[in-house]
Parts: C-alpha cells; structure tokens; sequence
C-alpha cells in the first residue's frame, strides 16, 4: 500500500528546493533518528532529515520550519541519555554531524572555535599536538560532539577539579527559530555585557536555539603524570567516607569515582574476577605536580575508613585499576534492559543517598546497582529490568520517581549531566517549583515564539494527555 | 520653604508601615544613594532608602513598589564603578548591607551560604579559618559584597587561573519585582535541571531581581607560598609580548599586570620613585606547589623580551613590587579627575589595545594612563581630565566611544569587569547588535513585566531623550 501523502509534504519539498542533496526522507535513514542512548524510542519516524552543513544551511531550516510552523529536533552524535534529540511523527531532524570542521585554534588566546558536530575526541586529539585541552569529559566523548556536550553542559568524571562544560565554553554562535544568527559570549576571559546568554544557552537542550558555533576555552595540558589510586572497602558507607574525607581535607583529585556492592557483583559475574565480600570500590586519579603527595595523602584517608588500597604511577597497574570501573556499565548491560538515572547531591549526602536506593530495591523488587561520581556527589543509580528498550514498566517509572523526591530532599538535583529532555520532564516542577517553572517557559517563548524547537523536551508536552490544561 | 509633598508619598507611607524603623528618607542619608564610586551622580535624591534585614523585608519592598509602579535600585556597598547602584528622583533604595551574616560553611560540600550585604574580605577572613577561600577577587574586595560581586560577575586579578564570579556561585535565592522568592541553581557541584537562571542572574546588575541568598562555591587554600615576580620593559610592545608569551607557553600564573609608562609616571611623581626610562612593568604571581618552576620559567620568557627581572618569595620584597601596581590608581587620582573605563580584548591584542589608546591620547589631546590585568586581556583605560566628578566633558565619553569601538574592532567587549550600569548602556547595542540586544530586553520585561527593578541601567533609559522611540 502506497504511503499517504502527508499534510507537511510541501514543508519537505520546501527544505528540498533551499537545501538540495541534503534533505533525506527514506524511512531507513529516518529510522534511528527516533532514539538515542537513553532507550527511548519515538512512536513514529520524523519528516526528514536535513544534513545541514554550515550556517545558512541551519538558517534556512529554520527558516522554512518557522514559516510552516513545523517542530525542529536537533541532533548531533545521538549519543544522550535523557531523549533530548530524539525525533518523532512530523518533527524534521536538524543534523549537525556534518557541521565538524576545526576554524580556529589560538595557542595565543588559548581557545578554540569549532563547529557543533565535531567529536570532543576527536578535538582533544588535536589540540594535544598543541599542548591544549578541552576539559568537558564526558564517558561519551569518544562518540560525543562538543555541540551535544554544550547542549546539555555535559559532565564526566573530572567537574570536581576542571568544572563542567558551562566553565568551558567562552561565546557561541546560535540560530533562533526564525532563522535570526546570534553571537552571544564573549572571545575574551572577561566580559560582563549584557546577561550572560552564552550560559543560558548551555544546557538548553535545543529548546532555546540551534547552537552553530562554539568558542571554547581551552587549558594547557597537564604538566607530569598521573597517579592512580584503587580500594576495595568493606561497606559503602566506609567508602563514601573516605570520599568524604578528601574533600573534607581539601584535596582535590581529578577523579574520583565510587562503585557499589551490586555493581561489583555485576562485574564479577561479567569478567570472571574475584570480587567477593567487597563492598565498594573507590578509584582516584591525581594529576599535576602534587598528583603524588596528594595521591598520598588520599591513601591514608582510605586506610583510615577501612580501605584495601592500591597506589601506582605504572601505566599497566594503573589500566587495571581504571578497567574495573570502566567495565562497570558494560556488566551491567548483560543484566538486562537499563534505564541509567542520573542525581546529583551534596556530597555530604551520598552515603545517604546510597542508602535511600538500597530501600528502594527492597520496596520495588528491582536492582538498582549504583556508580557515582564521588568528587562531585552525581549517583546514577542504573535500573534494570527484563523487557525492551523504550518500554520502560510503570513500577520502574515508580521507583525512579522515588530516587528523585530522595535527591531533591537531600538539597540534591534531578540531573547531575544528562539532562531532563524527555525522560525526565514529568518531574521539572518538583524541583524548579511552579513560579520558576513558568518563568523558564517564558523564556522560552521569548527565544521561541512559535514552539518549534525541540518541543515536548525538557517541559512536559503541550499535546500530551492531562498537561494541556495546566499550559 | 516647605518641600512640596511628593505624589509617592503614599508609597513611602506603606513601606513605613510595612517596615517600622527601616525606611529612612533624611535628605543627608539619601545623599550618598545618588553616587557609587564611578564618579557619576543623579541629579535628584531617591525617595527613601529601606533597610532590610530579612528576606520578608525584600520581599515587602518588592510588593509595595510592584503595586504603585515605583522603581527599586538594589545596593550593597555602592562600590560599583558603572553607575548600576545610583539611585535618583522618585526611586525607593534597597540597601541590602544589613543582610550581612553567614549562615552555612560546609567544608564537607565545600560551599558557604551567605547573606549578599557581606563584604568579600569579611567573608574570605573566616573562610580562611576553616582552611576555605572564594576565589572572586575585585580590587574593592575589602569594601565591596558578596552580592555586588555577583550582580557585576566581578573578576579582578585572579580570573585567568581561578575564573570569574560566575565560576563561584552554586544557587542564588532571588526576589523577583513582584515580591515572589525563587531558588535557582543548585547546592551540587553539577546540576541540569531546566535553564541556568543562576548564570543568567549573574551580572545582571539588579534589573532581574533582587538576591537575597547566595550558595558560594569555595576552594580549599591553594597550599605553598607564593612567588612573586616584577619586570621592567623598554616598552608597552615588550612587556605585552612577554605576558603573551607567558601564555602562549601554558603557564598560569594566578596573577599577572601590566601598567603602561604613563601610569609609571604617575607613581614616580606621587611616589617619589626614580622610574625615569622604565617604558613598562609587568608584576608576576604564582601560587601552588609548582609556583616556583613557573616563576622561573616566566622570569626566563620574560628577560627573553629584554625585560629587567626581579623574583623572590621574601615578603618584603614581594610587598616592594606588589606596591607599585597598587599606587597605581591613587597616583592617577593625583592627576584630577578620573573616568576608569574596563574593556577586554583577547590576549594577542593587547599590544594593539594599547597602541590604539595612546593614538587616542594624540588625537584628543587627553591622557589615558592604562593598566591591564595582562593574564585574561582586561584594560582599564584611565581618561583623566579637570572638572568635577559627575561630568564627564563631552571629548571625553567621545574619546571612550572610540575606546569601546577599537575594542569590538579587536574581538573584545565594552566591559571585562565593572558592568554596563549607567555610564555604557549608550555602546550596548553596538556590541549586542539589534536581535540580540531585542531579545535581551524582552528577558528582562519576563522578569520584570512593569521595569521596576533599576531601570535605566544596562539598557538605554526609556525616558532618555531620544531613545523612547526605540525601546
């Protein structure tokens, strides 16, 4: 049967006059664009997706997406984990993969400018031939794109020394919906002119503006080696002392990052290694030049609270010590479907916090094995349950509702790095308040008049069920 | 004569009412609230000036004033050098001095909960007890607040190793005009939920709303002593090229000034000092525990550049070099009247900043002594003219116009530091652009639908000749 001829097909003939050769339709390419990491899937495939490949590309989409009042779900790598680039029935997919090119790198000014599709990796492996870094971390960014890392103001494992992406960006280039450029920021470390739309920008999720430009402040590279620091703790709660201790002291390693029983178990079960009666594993790496007597120092706060712990500068040691950690999600995948939750609370909370999602497995019957990046006090406690992706069962939903209201509670957040986009939406009142709730969504019907970008994202959705009175 | 009764009186009435024993209206009292130290006066006395001491009593304010459409200018300490904390004819005064405590150190979370009247000084006195210090670091730190530091996102020396104000600042409670209390950011080190209207609070100067809260992020005491270098150059060129040098090289030192020969000559004649020939100085420090090596390593780029290099860790000696960048701006006031502008450039224009502000000196015949924080690219060129404070003569602000035109030429901003306030908002669009500077207004008209909070400030004044038609 021939498909039916949809009523935005003019919105496709449109995009395909302005933009020829890039616009696809075939429901092969379409197909993946309606999900991401997070195991969300979008009922219906997209109208299409554009390609877009640079600035006037972007400008014309949005354009033409304005003038026929038809939503715009920008993506790059498809690598979030909240749903926030995942695209549905009549929405047009705005890649900016393509958009990857390096155009400036100033060792004078120590900063960059690249377009939003470029891979963090890949950037990072080139200013290192510069002595330079870009600190945003994610565990992503291998297959990340810093336009994506801006997006959500991505985290990882470094935040607690090097800060999170907001701290790294210094100015943007961004289309508004109606096709308007913007160049908000500063190209300076200084600059107070004006409210800062170059932050406000910064974990917009594409509901604010189509980001095409990225002005990132860069650090010189890390001068000396690395010290690695693995410990095995009889209990949680004496491991996220240790955690505690550190910071309590003032030491600020680079990475510091906390595993919990179960989590372990999984490990185990996955690689074969011994790990039983321990647990909690706590991994800390120190760089620059007091990397040593910090990591030092740290070794005896873990001794102090219990731990079986390992210091090493040899590289090979070092690898197995970081492996355990960094097999953590791939164990836990062979468990079953994930739905990975993402809090952040005081750190002076996480034992707490930890200890709230232990009663949590007993209420629901489910196993949240929990990691945490322990510098900083983010938890993803990672739900795990038989059934497919995208289909995430009620009681789940429950329980995660749960962890929430625990973060919140604990002075904490719902999103340490991930972001709302879709999966978390229902619960931005509970935190922002209603006052702060409708002050945010005028804001976005100040960037965003019409509602065409990324609607459905981050606020609840006017066209879902139940929500429409209260819009 | 009697004064003739003013048509607010009423609104002083309720805020009398309201707030018995906080609302002053003595003409010598309300004296002082036409001026901060910009040099700038209104020309009419406020209303009244309210003391609060609570948020309650913020919150009154808001509401009182909200309702008889009555403007509010929020002010700490009134050391703002923008002109954003003058208040004039008919607006009420909203001195926050008096909401001065610490309510929370937590060196577990590493963060202070304060009160925005505190002073900066004050606050880094005791946070230095607990081992603790907030890295924002305005010269007015010892008389300026907490609060004004964040309204302005205030930099200072150390902004290229430890950041700005915004870096610094975890969750702000806000009192918006119509007297409603939000919470935004957050009390964790990372956090995504919803828009950052923490960052966007953040160098608002008091037209978004009021802070009354602020959840600081702090840093444990950099450990070591620190190192201090001072250098004399030939030339502006020479200095210039060793602090780009510096940077290019990835050394961060925490502290890095540059003051030009006229400044110099200044110091000489107020001081005494024979600084006869020296055409630049260049003050270096470095802290942590790689002060030394770093030091070494700038003192050898520095000599490279034919620089005279002085580098010792005996704090006498420090105090000696450090003390010729601090008389800097009290041997400029020597000379009469001073207008202190704060553009920023990026760091490998410098040398052309410079050069363009001496043609200036040339071709208005005035002289601007410049002093620059050389580590971040931010100048402050210092017009300095006969005549009283509060006028600036029309050569003058023309002069600074095309001192604000050479810095967007260069890739700079209108203001690294000081804020837009009174004295910049004329130059806001041309740095904005139209779309942008639209789209800001209409963030401010969400916050504050009827422009009471400080209007005038930032944005070109409604009532000014000549701008009604726009705005």
């Amino acid at each position: 049967m021939p498909p039916t001829p949809a009523p935005n097909d003019d919105v496709v003939d449109h995009l395909r006059a302005a933009l020829p050769g890039r616009v696809e339709t075939d429901p092969a390419l379409l197909a993946p664009l309606t999900a991401d990491r997070s195991g969300h899937r979008a009922a219906g495939p997209p109208l299409a997706v554009v390609r877009a490949t640079s600035i006037e590309d972007v400008q014309a989409v949005c354009r033409i997406a304005s003038a026929a009042g038809v939503p715009i779900v920008t993506r790059g790598a498809g690598t979030g984990l909240a749903g926030g680039a995942i695209a549905g029935d009549g929405e047009i997919v705005l890649d900016l993969a393509g958009m990857n090119r390096i155009l400036e790198i100033s060792e004078d000014n120590r900063l960059a400018v690249v377009e939003p599709g470029l891979l963090n990796g890949r950037l990072n492996e080139i200013l290192a031939e510069h002595g330079l870094w870009w600190a945003p971390d994610p565990a992503s960014k291998d297959i990340s794109t810093v336009g994506g890392n801006i997006a959500t103001n991505a985290g990882g494992l470094l935040c607690a020394k090097y800060g999170v992406t907001r701290e790294a960006v210094l100015a943007l280039k961004v289309v508004l919906a109606d096709g308007t450029l913007l160049s908000v920021g500063h190209r300076t470390v200084k600059g107070v002119t004006g409210y800062d739309l170059c932050a406000l920008m910064i974990g917009s999720e594409g509901t604010l503006g189509v980001i095409v430009e990225c002005t990132l402040k860069l650090q010189p590279l890390v001068r000396g080696g690395t010290v690695t620091l693995g410990a095995f703790f009889a209990s949680l709660e004496d491991a996220a002392g240790a955690a505690s201790a550190v910071t309590r002291a003032g030491l600020v390693p680079a990475i510091m990052e906390l595993m919990d029983q179960r989590t372990l178990e999984a490990v185990a079960a996955r690689t074969g290694q011994d790990l039983a009666g321990r647990g909690a594993y706590l991994l800390v790496q120190c760089d620059g030049s007091d990397a040593v007597p910090t990591t030092e120092r740290i070794a005896a706060l873990a001794r102090e609270s219990g731990g079986t712990v390992d210091v090493t500068t040899d590289p090979v040691e070092a690898e197995r010590l970081v492996a355990l950690r960094r097999s953590a999600f791939p164990s836990l995948e062979a468990l079953g479907t994930l739905l990975v939750e993402d809090i952040a609370v005081p750190r002076s909370r996480m034992a707490e916090a930890f200890a709230a999602v232990r009663a949590l497995e007993e209420k629901y019957g489910v196993a949240i094995p929990t990691t945490c990046h322990a510098g900083d006090g983010n938890l993803h406690p990672t739900f795990v349950y038989d059934g497919g992706a995208g289909e995430v069962p009620e009681a789940i939903w429950a329980a995660a509702g749960e962890v929430f209201g625990m973060a919140l509670e604990l002075g904490g957040t719902l999103s340490g790095e991930h972001g709302i986009g879709l999966l978390k939406r229902a619960w931005l009142r509970d935190e922002l308040g209603e006052a702060q709730f409708d002050l945010q969504r005028r804001i976005k019907q100040v960037f965003d008049p019409a509602g065409i970008l990324n609607p459905g994202k981050v606020f609840p959705d006017a066209s879902a069920a139940g929500r429409r009175a209260t819009l």
